[in-house]
C-alpha cells in the first residue's frame, strides 16, 4: 500500500506551499483580455503600481522568493522572455528558461499538453508563446499550475494589452474621457486588437488610421461599437492628432504589400518625425508596441512625450504584479 | 614570489567553502548505476523523500544558497535540464544555463576536458549531457567538482534510473517482493537497461514485454540472472498484466522498423488504453519515461495509477538530494 | 495630467536605488582598455582580490542581491557568458541571459540602440558581446545603465585584458620588472593586444614570437614604444624563454594560412610541450586566453606553471569586481 497517496504532490493541487487561497486571482491563468471586467483591471493597476514604488525605492524584494517560473516560449521574443524575467527575479523568484523549444521533446512528437504537465512538476507558474491559436487556453485546460498567455499566435498576448493600458493610467492619470488613436497595419496587429478592446471598457474615443488594405477588422469594430464606444477610421492621422491624448503606433510589415513601392510610399505619411509631434497637444503620449523599424524616426525619442521606452518598464510592473497576483502573494 | 598560492584557488579543492566533508557522498560524481549498493540507494531515497516532504511545506528552501551549477547540454533535453534547473533553485542555488553548445567554443574546436575545466572556475558542480558513450567518466576525471551524468548518448542517464526506482518506493512503498514488467523498446532504451540493474539490487520478478527485434540485450540479461532474479521475456502483455504491481512502458521509435506498417500495426498490441487499465491491479502503477508518442492513450492520463507525471516530480525530489549530497549538504 | 513624472521611472536614472553615488566606478561604462590608468588598475585589483578572498571563504554572498544583470550575446560565447553568470550569482545578483540573439526582435529589424534602451528597462547592468567594432560604444551612448564591453569583433574585450593582467599580478605577486613574451597569432588576436597597451602602463619588457605573417601590428608596436616599453620581435621562442616570466600563447588558426601544410609545420615549433617546459623559469607563468587547440600540450596541464586555468577562475574575479563597482557596491 502507498506511503504516500498520489494526491499530495504538488503537481496534484494548486495549494502546495500555504498560499494566500483568498487572493482573487489565486490559481487564475491570464489567456484573453476578454477575462477583465473594469474592476479587476483597476486592482491589477494598484498592484502593478504598488510595484512601481517598490522597485524605485528597493529594486528587488523577496515576494515570491522560492516560486519558480517556467518560461517557455516555442517562439523567440527577446523583449517578452526578458520582461518576465526580471518580473520574477525583481519579485526574488527564479526563472527556468526554455527558449529553443525546437531542439525539445517537442521534437520527439511530445504534444503541448504533456509538456505543460511535464513542467509542472517542476514550476509553480508557466508563462507559454506559442504560435497556435488557442494553444494557452489547450494548456490551461491540462495544467494545475496558473497558465500566462505571452503570445498564442495572431491570437491574443494580454499581458501587452494590459500594460499598454497601465502605461496611458500611469502617465495620463486617467483613461476615462481621452482620445485614443491607433496607426499602422490594425489589421493583423493582434496588440491593438487586444488594446481596443480593453479600452472599450471605459469612456473612450477611438481613431483607426492605416492603409485601406490594414484597416482594423469589421468583427472588432462591431465589437467596440456595442459598448456605445465612438469609432472612426481614417486613411489620414492629420486632422485627428490634434485631439489625440494617446498616439499608438504599430509596425507595418512589407510582407503585407505586393508592391515594395507601395510600402515605401507609406513613409510619407505614416513615419512619425519631430515635425509630426509639433502638432500634438503638450500632453500626448507617443506609444509603440516595439520593436519599431521606421515608424517613429530615432529624432523623436527624445521627446518626452515619447513614452514608447517607459511602455517597456511600465511593461515589468504589469508583469510583476499578475505572477504575484495568480501565485496568491498580492 | 607568488602573494598567493596558485593551489588555494577554487579549482583546485573541492572543499573551498567549510562544507561538510563527511558526509558520505561529499565530491563524489554520479556517472552510473553501477556505484550504488542496496544501502547507498536506501540513504539517497530518505534524502529525496525528505526533499519532497519539505518542498510540500515551503516549496523551497536554502540549502545549497550560494552554490553554482554548470547545467551542460550538448544534447538539448527541455525535461532533464529544466528537473536540474528547478532543483538547484529549489534548494536556493543558482544555474548557468549552457543548452546549445554547438555554438560555443566546441566549434573553435575545445576539448570536452578544457570545457569542463573552465566551467569548473565558475561554478561547484557540474551537470553533464553529451552524445558520446563514456564523455561523463572522461569529465569526471578532469574534472575536480563534481560530476553529473545527466545522459551520455547510449550508455547511461543513472538518475533516471534512481528517479524511477524512488517513484516505485514511494507509490508502492516498498520494491522487495514486486512484480515488474517492462515494455516496449527493451533494446536500445538506456533508460530500461539502468532500471533493470538497479532493480536486481531487490528482491523481484521482472517481465520483458517487446517485439522481436527489439528484445532486451543478452548482456544486461546475463547481468540480472547473476543476481538470481527471476526474468521471463514475452511478445504479448496480457499474460503477465494481471499479476504486475509496475507496468513500465517506453517508446517504440518508428526508425527500427524497416516497414513502417510493421510499426503501425504495434500499436494494436503495445498501446495502453483504458480497456488494458481493466485488466490490470488495482495497486499497480503505470510509468513512463516520457516523452510518450502513442503508447500510452491520453485517456489513460485520468486513471490515479498513471503515475508518468508524478514520476517526473519524483525525479525533482532524487536530483535535489544529489545535488545536495554531493555538494555536502546532506 | 500625468500622475507620475516619466522622469522617476528607472531607466531615467542612473541612481534608483540608493546606491554608493561617490564609487568611481559608479555608472561607469567598460568599454576600452585605454580608459584606465595605473591608479584605476590596482583598485580594480584590490576589489578583485576582495572578492578571491570571499569566494575562498564564503562561496557567495549577497552584495548585488537584487540586482539584475542582462546578459546580451549576439555571438556565442560559453566562456564569457558563463564567467559573467558566475560572476553576479556569486554575488546575489540574477541574470537574463540572452544568447540567441538572431532569433529576437534584431531579425524583425531593431536597432542596437532600441534592445538595449529595452533591455535596460529590465535590467541594471548590460554585458554586451556584439560582431561589430564600437558596438559597445554605441551601446553605452544610448544607456542609461552600465554597459560591458564582452567583445565587439576585432575591436577590443577589455575584461579579458584586465583578468590577463590581474593573474599576472596574483600569481608572480608584481607586474614592474617582468619580461613577458607573447606567442602565436599576434596580428588578429585582440586579446594580445589590449593586454599589450595595459602593460605598456607598467615597467615591462615584451617579447613577441610569431610566424611572419602573424606578427603584432605596427599600429600597437608604436602605441607601446611611445610609452619607453622594451620590444623586441621574433620568429622563434627559444632564444627568450629562459628569461620569460610570463608566456602568454594564443591560438594560431589555420585559415590564415593558405597552405595547410604551412600550418601543420608550425606546430613543431610552436607547441608547448612538456620539453619546452624545461628550459622555463621555475617562477615562470604559461598563459592562454582559452580555448586552445595544438598550441599546448595536454601533458603540460599538470605542470604547476600552467596558469591557464586558474586564469579563468581570476576572471570570474575581475568580473565580480567590475560588476560591484558600476552598480555602485564596491
Amino acid at each position: 500500500m502507498p506511503k504516500i497517496t498520489p494526491r499530495s504532490l504538488s503537481t496534484n493541487s494548486h495549494l502546495p506551499f500555504g498560499d494566500m487561497q483568498n487572493s482573487p486571482f489565486y490559481g487564475l491563468d491570464i489567456i484573453t483580455v476578454k477575462q477583465f471586467d473594469r474592476e479587476q483591471l483597476t486592482y491589477i493597476f494598484e498592484v502593478a503600481h504598488e510595484m512601481y514604488e517598490m522597485v524605485l525605492r528597493v529594486g528587488s524584494f523577496d515576494l515570491l522568493k522560492g516560486k519558480i517560473l517556467a518560461n517557455l516560449f516555442y517562439q523567440p521574443s527577446t523583449r517578452t522572455s526578458s520582461s518576465y524575467t526580471s518580473a520574477m527575479e525583481r519579485l526574488g523568484g527564479s526563472v527556468i528558461p526554455i527558449n529553443n523549444v525546437s531542439y525539445s521533446s517537442v521534437t520527439k512528437g511530445e504534444s503541448l499538453p504533456d509538456t505543460i504537465r511535464t513542467l509542472e512538476a517542476y514550476a509553480d507558474v508557466i508563462v507559454l508563446r506559442h504560435p497556435e491559436v488557442g494553444s494557452s487556453a489547450l494548456a490551461a485546460k491540462y495544467a494545475k499550475k496558473p497558465i500566462i498567455n505571452a503570445g498564442d499566435g495572431i491570437g491574443e498576448h494580454p499581458t501587452q494589452a494590459l500594460l499598454d493600458l497601465f502605461t496611458i493610467q500611469e502617465e495620463l492619470g486617467r483613461v476615462d474621457g481621452l482620445t485614443i488613436t491607433m496607426m499602422g497595419d490594425l489589421k493583423y496587429g493582434r496588440t491593438v486588437h487586444s488594446l481596443a478592446r480593453l479600452l472599450s471598457l471605459y469612456n473612450v474615443r477611438l481613431y483607426y488610421v492605416s492603409p485601406e488594405n490594414l484597416c482594423i477588422p469589421a468583427e472588432i469594430q462591431d465589437e467596440i461599437a456595442a459598448k456605445g464606444i465612438p469609432q472612426e477610421y481614417l486613411t489620414d492621422l492629420m486632422s485627428v492628432l490634434p485631439e489625440t491624448d494617446v498616439l499608438y503606433v504599430t509596425r507595418v510589415q512589407q510582407e503585407y504589400f505586393e508592391d515594395p513601392d507601395q510600402h515605401e510610399a507609406l513613409k510619407g505619411s505614416y513615419m512619425i518625425t519631430t515635425e509630426t509631434m509639433t502638432r500634438a497637444k503638450n500632453e500626448m503620449i507617443l506609444m509603440h508596441p516595439m520593436p519599431r523599424v521606421w515608424e517613429i524616426d530615432m529624432a523623436v525619442d527624445d521627446d518626452p512625450r515619447a513614452a514608447y521606452f517607459r511602455q517597456m518598464e511600465y511593461g515589468q510592473y504589469i508583469r510583476m504584479a499578475l505572477l504575484a497576483m495568480v501565485l496568491g502573494k498580492a
